[in-house]
């Protein structure tokens, strides 16, 4: 596998690294800047250039949060970070570097992070899901993101999964998201405790009410993931996000009982805590670029732990 | 594209038949044996050579219902057909044929007849869901079926759209099929009207209590579509089975109406009636052979109407 440098546009913050052999080098950060795409563009080619620092190269994965359009390299916009609306990210970074570059969301590439190089090493299919402020995922299947006709694939967040439930942003009732996602804890939590209490709080209280709270984000979890397993039936369930690994212990087995008290005339998948911590965004958004590109072994995930030199 | 035959396993007939450029050549049914695997594995080689009639075969499909270890070609059970339990159905047939054999799923068959030769011809990805006495469902993904780790993919009957809903067969409470299958409509019509009512009494009559039971399952199966779209993103929907298609265009307006209110802040896909009709079975079946076999261009569907001589 050829090395290929993965960069994370987050909200507050762009991360760029090298991956090399299955392993990041050269990690590095620096803040979000707020004044527009080309500024965006701008940090993100300065920040790559000081990681490659003249190695060779394959591709350039960038991930991204929002909608994109993948062919076409531009993001239709960015949550949280402002003058990226249509944005021609793709064209501007190859301008800029001089290699081929893949725009991937950042979920998506999360997903494939974990499948080849994380905690869902060696599956064929996987579904990888992240609790945090919103709920987010990435499907897997035959090593490929399944990335779907219109760019929607493996928003598993926006799955009803209650219909009477509280309104999500995306206009529907009872998305997991409007359910079960940190900011929908935070939301009845200052219902509950008539002030503002964060997600941490609930975590480590010892108020049975924080402790309801915290199993109900859980038992939603579980029951979307039994649904989707007979739909998508992954070999591995990956859970990440700041809710599910701020949780701990107790929320991931919250979830599992909730999963496999649906699944229990089913055939279940491991549910698996995701593995590779902060820097999952930029191994994800190269193992993108070095899928676009041909690099990473059809189906057959990689071995790791050494580099190929070829 | 190489003719290969189709057999379709039901409950009540076995059917065979030819396909030859995307045709369905000398189609004929039986009823099916009671007396076992066996009698079962009998049958469909007698009508199988009674259909290939000496000519050159790439390949046998045999759809069947219920569960099955695709890799052995050994149905785990089939619902309504006594004595084939773990039998071994793809070894009996290969032995009394001499042809390669894929035993598929029924409802994936269908989608892949849907797919290459159907309602969603030239798409990628599509997704077929039938609504009939239960409900199932295939998807296909880049051509292919999404079999999933556990042969589970594609029971999209099977997911939760109402936790507190009625149980279901399967163990839990509020999957589609225990709210808007044709066993559903007539558990409810049932209890509302106080006698058995068919679903077909249901559909012509014009008491607005058997319209609302009706458009209730519609509107489920219309959800679902939505909540299904932002995870797989198909291309194209296909809807058939006898409550679909036997509620006209009715029924099928009011699953659009109710998909599209979901996907109002989203891209959403067409919603298409099957196409295929009564030879769809052995259709999907033979289509399922070929895949395997390797005579079905990736992802580029058929040419159709026109016989490939090679």
């Amino acid at each position: 596998m050829r090395p290929a440098l993965g960069l994370d546009l987050g909200g507050t913050k762009i991360a760029a690294g090298l991956l090399v052999g299955g392993r990041v080098l050269g990690y590095r950060e620096r803040p979000t800047p707020r004044e527009g795409g080309e500024a965006v563009a701008g940090a993100l080619a300065a920040l790559a250039r000081e990681v490659i620092a003249g190695r060779e190269v394959a591709a350039v994965g960038v991930g991204t949060p929002g909608p994109l359009d993948f062919d076409r390299g531009v993001v239709r916009f960015a949550p949280n970070i402002p003058g990226l609306e249509n944005f021609p990210l793709k064209a501007r970074l190859e301008a800029a570097l001089g290699l081929p570059v893949v725009v991937e969301n950042d979920a998506n590439a999360a997903a494939l992070a974990e499948h080849y190089l994380g905690a869902a090493r060696g599956a064929e299919g996987s579904l990888y899901l992240t609790v945090s402020t919103g709920i987010g995922g990435g499907v897997i299947v035959n090593g490929r993101v399944l990335r779907g006709a219109f760019g929607q694939g493996g928003e598993v967040g926006h799955v009803v999964v209650d219909p009477e439930g509280p309104l999500c942003g995306c206009g529907n009732r009872g998305c997991l998201e409007a359910l079960a996602s940190g900011r929908a804890l935070e939301r009845d939590a200052a219902y509950v405790f008539g002030r503002k209490v964060s997600v941490p709080e609930l975590f480590v209280s010892e108020d049975p009410r924080a402790q309801a709270l915290v199993s109900g984000s859980a038992r939603w979890v579980g029951l979307l993931l039994a649904s989707l397993q007979r739909v998508l039936d992954p070999e591995v369930i990956v859970l990440g996000g700041g809710v599910a690994l701020g949780g701990g212990a107790r929320y991931l087995n919250a979830v599992r009982r909730a999963y496999r008290a649906a699944m229990r005339n089913w055939h279940p998948a491991p549910v698996r805590r995701a593995r590779l911590g902060r820097r999952t965004g930029v191994a994800g958004a190269a193992l993108a670029a070095l899928l676009e590109v041909g690099g990473v072994p059809d189906g057959a995930g990689l071995t790791l732990g050494k580099e190929d030199p070829g």
